[in-house]
This record gives structure tokens, C-alpha cells and sequence, in this order.
């Protein structure tokens, strides 16, 4: 029986995930983002420290534990952040500083299960850390890296990266005099789940806003652009603070920093706040298109400090990519498949028993040259054989013989060929991913 | 600080273990063998079903259990074997066999922590399970795949791979007339671990067997061969048994189907029977030279019945690699290490804080060609950011100017050099495996 919430994928599905993991990682990695796992496990006390998400934590006991397990106990991590701050404290002497690394890694939460919400999930998650201090353009950094690879998995639907910044809105709601900056980000927060009019009431009743403020705030959240012209809409409203001044000048620099990027659509969104984190400047969340409901799919921002061990301080800025949660729910409708079940582009057909070590041959002579191929498991008849071969989606089949020919099975078209030379088209050599109403990328 | 028994890397030792993941998963899906990945949790009922490791199992609990959690235990999977059998079952309707799969995770046992032994480690495993009947020949296949697939990782110490056959010993056994053939099996089982004079002993004692008898089953014990010469061997010790003719003719065929393998070393070891568990025909374990105190790093064999749901049976044979057991302790000894500890083969130098601009125009030009590279966080002294990257062990720094120069900060050469052109020997574009005493792989 399935688990719920732990979702289990097919092996063409499974390949969908790898070819997102893969180009995620081939991303990082050109950024210059070194890998870092950590284990599945940490001590109860390190999981629990920010306490908010207590509940959701899965704790470890041995089916029969004894004496030896009374030195504290383990839970599986609910993020990869956590992690990492532990990460970086107990190894801080043999990294060399601003640390960048990515980590892609399952994590899990006892949540109730529901769409897009699981037990089970990978993330993908990048950060720069720093001693004592952490250069403001790394957050542009982290922006580009993620958007950049967000734009190789082009066979998602749309995706917006949108991006906020603490200190302008904490700095607009002491411009126009707010008396609780917070409440008034708490508030905003909510802004797409909850009515205009029921926000508006908020904003006066446990804001403490009076009806102009409330105005200014719900047009500064109404702020949206894919270029600077933000910076403009924000002096319009006629606010002056300091720290809206250095918040804006960020924005505008992570916007400006991300205009290049092609594929997915980085933009300023003044609403976003990442209500419950501890971040400190940049904010970021990602949607996708058609799928609203999923919540943000990517999130993250700029922390003061990531980590600290009362001596030295860790600002930090890192973004994490739900990859579980992003792809799942495609994988399920069928909106993404693989090309095949297999990774095998190449079937040896089997004339016979007797030819199964001259089959083998011709299918070492393939793989040195890096294509993936299996010999038939018994000597049935080529039709029989062909229809194998259709059934996992291996597009090619090879007939041993005098002279060996090769059959591409989709179009029916045979050729001779060489063990040694032969070689298939560059797309046919590794499954890809397929959007059945798109085509092949 | 570090949780005992779950072992956790640094970048530049993480770059080794994705090399040979990679390497592994390479060659896997070279012969066809297509990804799975189950959840990291099973239900109890299904973890403890064969009920001999049942003390090792993590067992999970939410932190505020309530009464949604009613609905039976989970623990984390000890192997991969058992979640492979029940993804077998479950999605049966869905696969095409022969099946063949791999799957690389994390498993995760309770066990009292040593060296060698962990709570979690990762495991790559591949299997080729059948409905109703399985070939001989794919028992040829998987010893071929995790040969090559070891032979892959020519930066490890000496490996051999042990391949014995259970009908084999079982008929020899028999043709002797041992009263318990079983009892034989484990007497020989702890070969390896017990004096000689006390395995004579345990024979008569426990196996019931006479001297003439003991002396051939030592003698049987003895024969190791990485030809096919053992059959001469065997059959020179005068028995005859159907079921050994059968082992005889199996065993030798794995080796021949072996015999053109270099780098690893696959030889019949008439000693080996993997004792508990339930194999049926081949045996395989796997020693690594001067790493004989691990024990077998890479185990596996035959099952007739891998998976059944009292209709069908699902016979199998399949072989398991400990890539943890097998790396942690060569990279914690430093006889593996990486050959820089982050992925840039780069490091942009910045002249001046207001050149950044440009200068991740040249990075954005070396990425788009694959070069993984990082821009300098801070116009430091030029000879302050080459430390920084001796360091990190990048190999080249990029000097922007009319011309721009490139320096290999090893040999101390500096070349003029365009963005869009140039590019590093193949052997620096990616981290590599490095054996101190033997240079880099």
C-alpha cells in the first residue's frame, strides 16, 4: 500500500526527476556552488530550537531501544536550512568563507498529506554565507542562479520569480507612520487569501492604520513589475524613509541583475513577505502558472543571521526550490512524462540462445560509446521482440546478422550498420522529458 | 556536533561520492537498468515481515502524535531489497519484465556504531526481477554490471568480486552424504572468522560430519579460482550430485561471462554462502584490499522469490554495493580526496567593486560554454585573490583587462585570453578524484 504523502514514481517518472535534478545541479555547480549533504537525522534540540514548527517533526526510536539510546534524541530534518546553519557552525574551520552550496536532499514533515503538501519531499536549496559579513550582491547572485535554473527545466508551465524586499516595506510602513510596522506586514501577507474589504478592516483594527495609511499600504502591495519601473510607482506614493530608500535600492538592483534572464519571469512583487521567516532583506517566492493553489514554489531570502555561535555571526542569503511539490502534481496528471520507461536506446534482438555471447558483443560495442542498450531476454520472435521493445519505449531495434541492420521502430526505417560506428540520433540517446501537448524537450 | 554512526562529508570528500555515484549510475543505465527511488519510510508490518533485523529498525513518530497517526507505524528502510519487492508488487501492473532497475539511496539501521558500520549509509543496488521464471543468464548479467560498474571506480583500492553458487555447495553436501547440509553451510560461512581446528570441529559436532567428510568440505572451501580452472578442481574431490553438476555449470558460467572484465578482479571462491539470508543459486560478496576488516563491501545473489503475492512469484537476482562502507573510511583516511573543494574552475578577478558588471559578463561567457566559474567577492589586492583561490583549489584566475589575461595559479602561466574562447584543459573543467600517492584520476 502506498503511504500517504510519500509519494512513489513510476521510472519514466522517476527519470522526469532526475533530468530536474540534474540540470539543477549542472546550474549550481557553474555558479560555483559546492555540494553538501547532511544526514537524514539531527538532534531533537537542533530541530526544535526556533520551535514554530515543532509538531511537524518526525522523531527516530529504535524498534527496541535500550540504555545505549539515552544520549538524546534524533528527528528527521524539516528543512535543509536548519541543517545547514548546524553545518556551517561545525565545520566553519574547513570552509573558506563566503561559503556558497547547494543541497538537494529529501526532507520530511508530519503534516496532514493533502495536494502539494507531502510527508516526504526533496528540496533544492542554494545559500551564501559569510563571516560577520555578507556582500548585498550575493542576493542578486542567488536570484540569477535560481531563476537560471529555473529556466533550464523549460518544459514547466510559466514561472515567476517574485521578489520583495524587507527593509522597503518595513521602511514605507514607518514612512507613513505605522505604529506596529509588523502587524502591518502580518496583514499583508494574507493578501491573497483574504478579501480586500476583510484586509482593508485589518489594516484599521489590529494595524492601528487610520484610512489614508491603509490606502498607501494597499497600493504599495498593488506594486508589481518585471523591470525598475516599480521605483518609480513607489516615490509616486509620496513616502520617505531611510530604510525604504536602501529596500528600494536593493529591489532594484536584484531586478536589474535578473533582466537577462530568459524563460522565466523575475519580477518585483511589493506584496510578498514571507510573513512567519526571519528574513532581514530580499524576499523571494515563486508561482506557477496554473497551478496557484500550490502556494510558492521556490522561496527564500536574506537572512542577518543564518548562523551563530555567540562569537561569530553568519548572515546568509539562500533560496529553496520544492521540487517534490513542483513536480508531483505534473507528473501525476501526466502533464510531464519521459520518452521512454527504460534508459536502454538501443534493443539487441536475440535470433537465438547459441547468439547471445556474439549479442553481447554487439552491445559492449555500443555502450563503450556511452549508448545505453540491453540484448533481448529470450529468443522469441522478432515480432515478439519489436513489440518489447514498443512496450518501454526503447526507440531502436538491432538485428544481428550479415550484414547487421538496425530498425528505428517509430518510423520503420532500416538501415545497415556497424556495432563500432552506428550511433543514434543525439535526442534518442538518453530518455527526455516529454509534454504530450508541447512535444519533446 | 556530529550524531554517532551518521557519517557527514565536506564539500571537496562530497565531490568524490557524486563521482562515484555518477560513475555507478552511469554504467547501471548503460545496460538498461531504469531508476527507482521508494520513500525513505515502509510500514512496520511490511519492514519486519522476515522478522530477523528487527531490533535494527528506526521506528517513526510525530513529535504530537494524535489520533490521525492511528493508522499503523512507519520505520525507515534498513535495505533496499525489502521496498524493492513491495514497489514490485504494488506497481506490477505498471512494469514490463524482466524488470531491471537500480536504485541508490539511503538506508538506515539502529546498529551499535563502528567503523565500517552505520546508522545511515547509502546503497546502490541493481536487480533484474521476472514474473514466474527468471533466466540463468541475467545472474551472468548483474556479476558483469557491478563488475563494471566497480571497474569504473579505478581510483579504489583492489577490489574482487566473490562469486560461489549455493546449489553448488548444496549438492557437494549432499553427494557426501552430510546429514545436514544446512548446518555445513553455516559452519563454512565463518571461515574467515574462525581458526581452522575449530571449524574442523564445529563439522563433526554440529554438522555431523566424519573426518573424510570434513577433509573435502575444507578442501571444497579452499578452491578459488579467477579462471574457470576450479571445475577441474572440484571435480577432482570425487563427488557427484545432480544439483552440483547444476552449480557447477552456473558458477562457471558467471565467471567466463566475467573473463574479459579488467580492473576488478571476479573469481569463484568456493567459501563464500552468505549465510542468513535467502539465496538460492548465485552468491556474490566483494573484499577490498587491505579493507578485508569491513567485510564484504558489495554483496548479493539469486533469490527464486523475490517478491510474491501468493499468485505470481517474482524470482530475482541482484547485487548491492555499500558505497558508504566502502568511502567513508578511505576519505576519512585521506586515500581519496577531490582536487579542489568547490566546482569553479574559475575565479573571476575584481579589479574594482564598479566592475562587477563586466566582470560577470565574462563569467556568464565561460558558464554558457560549461565552465563553472565564481566572480571575486571583493576588489581585494590581486595577490589576496589569488589566496583566495589557492584555497578553494581553483585552478585558473581570470584577469579583466585590454587584453584580458588568464593565469594557471599551479604553474604560475599567464596567457592573453577572450571570454568567448578559451577554455581550461578537460582534465580542470570539473573536480576530480585524487589518490595522494597516486596522482589524480
Amino acid at each position: 500500500m502506498p503511504i500517504s504523502g510519500f509519494p512513489e514514481l513510476l521510472p519514466g517518472q522517476r527519470f522526469v526527476e532526475l533530468a530536474v535534478l540534474d540540470r539543477l545541479r549542472r546550474t549550481f555547480e557553474l555558479h560555483g556552488f559546492a555540494p553538501v549533504e547532511t544526514p537524514a537525522a539531527e538532534s531533537l534540540d537542533q530541530l526544535t530550537r526556533k520551535g514554530e514548527i515543532e509538531k511537524e517533526v518526525y522523531v527516530l526510536r529504535r524498534l527496541h531501544a535500550d540504555d545505549s539510546d539515552a544520549g538524546g534524541s534524533l528527528g528527521l530534518h524539516f528543512d535543509l536550512t536548519v541543517p545547514f546553519a548546524r553545518y556551517v557552525l561545525e565545520h566553519a574551520g574547513h570552509l573558506e568563507f563566503p561559503f556558497r552550496r547547494y543541497q538537494i536532499q529529501k526532507v520530511w514533515r508530519g503534516e496532514r498529506p493533502q495536494e502539494g503538501r507531502f510527508r516526504e519531499f526533496t528540496q533544492a536549496d542554494i545559500d551564501v554565507v559569510a563571516r560577520d559579513v555578507l556582500p548585498f550582491h550575493h542576493d542578486v547572485e542567488v536570484a540569477r542562479v535560481m531563476a537560471e535554473a529555473l529556466a533550464s527545466l523549460e518544459f514547466l508551465p510559466p514561472l515567476r520569480l517574485q521578489v520583495n524586499n524587507r527593509r522597503l516595506v518595513e521602511g514605507f510602513y514607518r514612512g507613513i507612520g505605522a505604529p506596529d510596522p509588523a502587524a502591518v506586514m502580518r496583514t499583508i501577507d494574507r493578501i491573497d487569501k483574504v478579501p480586500a474589504d476583510v484586509i482593508a478592516k485589518m489594516l484599521h483594527e489590529e494595524a492601528g492604520l487610520d484610512d489614508e495609511q491603509t490606502a498607501k499600504c494597499l497600493a504599495l502591495a498593488d506594486i508589481r513589475s518585471s523591470d525598475t519601473s516599480f521605483v518609480d510607482r513607489v516615490w509616486a506614493l509620496g513616502v520617505a524613509h531611510e530604510l525604504l530608500d536602501q529596500g528600494v535600492a536593493e529591489l532594484e538592483a536584484v531586478v536589474r541583475g535578473c533582466a537577462t534572464i530568459t524563460g522565466v519571469t523575475v519580477e518585483a512583487d511589493l506584496r510578498i513577505a514571507r510573513g512567519l521567516d526571519y528574513y532581514t532583506g530580499t524576499v523571494f517566492e515563486t508561482r506557477m502558472a496554473g497551478y496557484e493553489a500550490l502556494g510558492s514554489v521556490c522561496s527564500g531570502g536574506r537572512y542577518d543571521s543564518l548562523a551563530s555561535d555567540g562569537k561569530t555571526t553568519y548572515p546568509g542569503v539562500g533560496i529553496s526550490l520544492g521540487v517534490t511539490r513542483l513536480l508531483v502534481p505534473l507528473l501525476q496528471r501526466g502533464v510531464l512524462t519521459a520518452s521512454r520507461s527504460v534508459p536502454s536506446a538501443v534493443l539487441v534482438a536475440l535470433p537465438d540462445e547459441e547468439s547471445r555471447e556474439s549479442c553481447d558483443a554487439i552491445a559492449y560495442a555500443l555502450r563503450v560509446r556511452g549508448i545505453a542498450c540491453e540484448v533481448a531476454a529470450n529468443p522469441q520472435k522478432y515480432g515478439k521482440q519489436i513489440r518489447y521493445a514498443e512496450r518501454r519505449g526503447i526507440p531502436f531495434v538491432w538485428f544481428p546478422g550479415e550484414p547487421h541492420t538496425v530498425k528505428d521502430i517509430r518510423s520503420g526505417d532500416q538501415v545497415e550498420a556497424q556495432p563500432s560506428v552506428w550511433t543514434p540520433p543525439v535526442d534518442d540517446l538518453h530518455p527526455s522529458v516529454v509534454v504530450p501537448t508541447k512535444g519533446t524537450s
